[in-house]
């Protein structure tokens, strides 16, 4: 057999099991920012989606975002993987109904490992921002659907050899099929299900602190390590200059938004916010997602700045428009997988890629890039943005879309699951809280100055 | 040098690690799911028992399972990998104590380290049956005896060369080398010990709750990307149509257990427990381990999603059998390790691995690979059963094996290592259960309807 | 292209993926060790360490670690890795700045990455040391100079091609490199930080227990994955016979550290403490990682034993010397970094890697490595010791080192970061500690007979 199939499948499924792995960093980032009572729901939630995403994808999923069709879905070889093939022929050679994957020169089920690991990180992107009051049926639902039919289609636009990737639209590793659809999808079901009970009241927006820093922090290594799954793995071929490279400018971009978040924090409310410094390392490295093999080691760390930057203030933003997001995925994957995707336009070079993106408006190549680039965000968005929200309405007046209020205060682990997270701790935490503490996890200080009307959530 | 020596050897260790990572996923699923006292020392037991295994299997386990020798044991080559060798040589080129293992092109070194994490994993199954109870000293010795004697001989019939090979016996990853005979022993040894202080009186059965349900979680993500270490890497050699495929019946036999546990327990106990979902994802990945080369990927669903339904009653009958075993682990890895076993006579197809299984009964190839594969089971079981309660016993009446029951209800943490996993909080909950709580660990609430006797355990 | 080249860049790759992997590792086995109200501090501390890393070592460390230039310092190509470099171009035909890498066939930013994580380790090192009481922003700035600039140059003369690497001095992986170069710098700042407060007081020892073991577990397994990275990663090449060694020694001296240390804890304080245990694995660990590639398995084995006794004895000697150090890094790191390295002067063996290091003292090789690598550990000790005790001091008179003692009593967490690690619990467990606990931590019992008057740390 050809060398060259053996050196991209063990590329791609070694990089494959690395974006698996981030269903452990997605369920500690999302159960270490939430409160105690609802962790075991979140660890459910970010275990079963995987679970689900795997069926859908390989039932559905997998066919209509890559089986050969229009330029808007695929209709060949849909059900089960079941269309002919003849993998790793590549090019001419290739035949089969999974013409736009036929670059790549691996296995089909290679091929079909690696797209499932991504679809399960766009639904478990959703998990974090409706946490603390969603219906565990519910959720479940949604992602089926998500993964089963929204995320193919769009992604079918771009990486299924669609109308966006005729028109010039470049996405590396996903800063918009996966992260932005993501977000588009959790933004719809965080307006139907509305914020948290007593985040916002009086007036105010109320901190609701997470439970634990620690699973945070795993949660975010664990990420950081899949990202070198995610963005060098995406090149689906092991080509040693590009995955170099792209090691370096995923590493940067993730450095760059941990430091910036970092400083942000510490000037505007005083003291550096471990919850922001992981916000912002994960901003930085969805903001590089999409452009991580078309750029400089300089350009990543300026976009990664960029974007810890912006997840502070984004932060701040959803808070103010009453949106509540306990972990910050909004902040993290919708406002950065946009921006991430639009620094395509910006800063790419087409020394890097020959025959892909060209070079972007900072590198002299015009705006023509970044029109596209902002088409393919604006045509995503809303697709992903209107189907999702009439999912979730469907799901809201036939299932039901929240727990009770009764069941939110007293937390979604025995609501749901009629089990607690840490039995033990909770029994001792349960009864100070009964004798000293009043409705709201305890916040050790306010994070802003006296005067203010707001308090920084997280 | 071939470049064949190279790729299979990447393959090879790269697998290992991630085996060897298993290690990790063990001992999270283990002191998640017992209580906060004995956490210290599950820890220490998931730890050293590696290390054990280490030292044990490179001085003697090695020899005993691959050297050349007998049908039953290998006799060339036993002590500290003193064979002769001239590995990476395959076939009629190979010459050298270790013939077995002469189909793998890859060095010496490179077979032991993959199959020493093997070994580790068998000895480390037993280590939760036996949480909360056992002598950290007795637990240490079965566990060198373990992997120094009775891994080795039973694995030597299958892997080794043996006659269970010879028989036409398959088990490609080691749903019975590796899981069930950890299970047998892990079985003899609870049978042995006997059950927790509490858990079985008054004639009912008494739910003794895991402290740390994020532990937990943990901990099986960290052993579903192990299993990508495990089955996978059991090609030992980076044949890409082979490694892709079994990438994706793993992660679906785990998705299908995952699944069908979450939604039996949903049905049956009223709530979806998510230690269900927990032991139903394992069990999963136990039951393909054996198949996973031999069968279609809709197979591996199948396979899974029963496995995922027999955790749950497995789990139930143990206890009503009064066999207490704090994690799952005899359901999780006996019976699905023998389920498993048992699957490859019914699902294997001919078509994935020319020159093994043949066809299994449900795609036409009659029965008799399934009742080998049953008298494999069978004679494994009995071996390893017979022997490994002989040296529980041997233990007991020497060294002791069970903990004094003051020690017992203190917690294994302060009397077997004189400190506490987590000083600060137990303070506090151990202020709260002296004035407030009876001696068990508080249950949120019955998971079972009311009119019951049996209360589930975890 | 050459097939060399895909090998060895998955290779380096993959290797360094796991070695960035080991940042987690400490993290959990830092805070684990550490105290709960400082739990968000250590975090913070270990997370931000490798973004100032990666800033520092592509600003300025790769240059002068790397670069052309003398026998004390590179020249070339400093900032930003300006330099030519027409990797991989190997040998004679390499052209370009960094001729002291030229021996590696991968690409230029597989070299950096590759470079950067281990630059990454010796700063996180540091962090353990000086836990629990030193000023976030001071450990920052210290962080980034000993990267920009303390590492690089102790490494240029070793790895650089300079005047250690002309003399004969042999560390494979980086005992010295970076663990003893870490350990070095962390003794200076625990020498200008003091103890903490409450440590030594009355004229005895008090223990002052970490608050999670689970934490700790998870990060020392994490490590010794990530050593699989580190040392066999080591040989930039995929050399099969050298790095399935390399995984065999590496493993073989962990389980002897962990092995020894238990053993001696058990009979020198009456019971298997944990921590010993955790840190008799890392100290096998340490000492390996010099030799790892010019010695048996046989002889990985006794180093990994003889580490594992003499950490014990250093926890307990540095306690004596009023030394305080609240994870054992200068135990595990520095005194093991300087045996490991010792070492290679007594077990080496010229057959395993010819044209390196020759037979040392115990094969015949006389005590001429032995001295070189005396030289070689002297030279490096003495410079990063006393440019880092300068460092640390300037630092201090400055922005100033440490924390008022009203903040270290409350913990850094809320003093420097304005938020708790586990919120909900510390509430439960502070009302605890108002009514019931004296200052200190509780301690489930002493450790040591009765009569001592010292009581172990950890």
């Amino acid at each position: 057999m050809d060398n060259k199939v053996l050196f991209d499948t063990i590329w791609v499924l070694i990089t494959a099991m690395l974006v698996f792995f981030m269903n452990l960093g997605f369920a500690m980032v999302e159960s270490g920012f939430a409160r105690m009572k609802n962790t075991v729901n979140i660890l459910s939630k970010n275990f079963i989606v995987f679970a689900a995403s795997s069926v859908a994808f390989w039932a559905l999923g997998w066919g209509l975002m890559y089986g050969n069709g229009t330029g808007s879905i695929g209709l060949e070889g849909i059900f089960g993987i079941s269309g002919a093939d003849n993998s790793p022929a590549t090019g001419n050679a290739y035949q089969g109904a999974y013409t736009a994957m036929s670059w790549a020169t691996v296995p089909l089920l290679a091929k079909f490992f690696f797209q499932l690991v991504f679809a399960g990180t766009a639904a478990t992107i959703v998990s974090g921002a409706v946490a603390e009051r969603i219906k565990y049926l519910s959720f479940i639902l949604f992602s089926f659907v998500l993964v089963a039919l929204i995320y193919p289609v769009s992604g079918h636009w771009i990486w299924g050899g669609g109308w966006l990737a005729s028109l010039g639209f470049w996405d590396f590793a996903g800063s918009t099929v996966v992260h932005s659809v993501g977000g588009w999808a959790a933004l719809a079901g965080v307006l139907v299900l509305g914020p948290r009970i007593g985040k916002f009241r009086d007036g105010r927006i109320h901190p609701i602190p997470g439970h634990s820093m620690p699973l945070a922090t795993i949660g975010v290594f664990v990420l950081w390590l899949g990202w070198f799954g995610f963005n060098p793995g995406s090149t689906m071929a092991l080509d040693p200059e590009a995955i170099a490279r792209i090691c370096v400018t995923t590493n940067s971009a993730a450095a760059g938004g941990l430091l910036s978040s970092t400083i942000v924090a510490w000037l505007l409310l005083g003291k550096p916010d471990l919850s922001m410094t992981i916000n912002g390392c994960l901003a930085g490295l969805v903001a590089i997602t999409a452009s991580c093999a078309y750029v400089s080691v300089g350009s990543s760390l300026i976009i990664g700045t960029a974007a810890g930057v912006v997840v502070v203030f984004a932060v701040l933003a959803f808070d103010r428009m009453k949106i509540d997001d306990p972990v910050g995925a909004l902040s993290v994957h919708l406002v950065n997988g946009v921006l991430g995707t639009l620094a395509v336009g910006l800063f790419a070079e087409a020394r890097f890629m020959p025959n892909t993106t060209g070079d972007g408006l900072f590198f002299g190549g015009g705006n023509s890039l970044l029109l596209t680039q902002a088409i393919g965000v604006g045509a995503v968005g809303a697709f992903v943005f209107a189907i999702s929200i009439t999912v979730w309405y469907l799901i809201k007046v036939t299932v039901g879309i929240r727990v009770s209020e009764e069941e939110e205060l007293e937390g979604l682990d025995v609501g749901e699951h009629g089990m607690s997270a840490y039995p033990e701790f909770a029994a001792a935490a349960d009864r100070y809280s009964e004798t000293v503490v009043p409705k709201d996890p305890p916040s050790p200080r306010p994070k802003l100055k006296p005067g203010s009307d707001v308090v920084l959530e997280r």
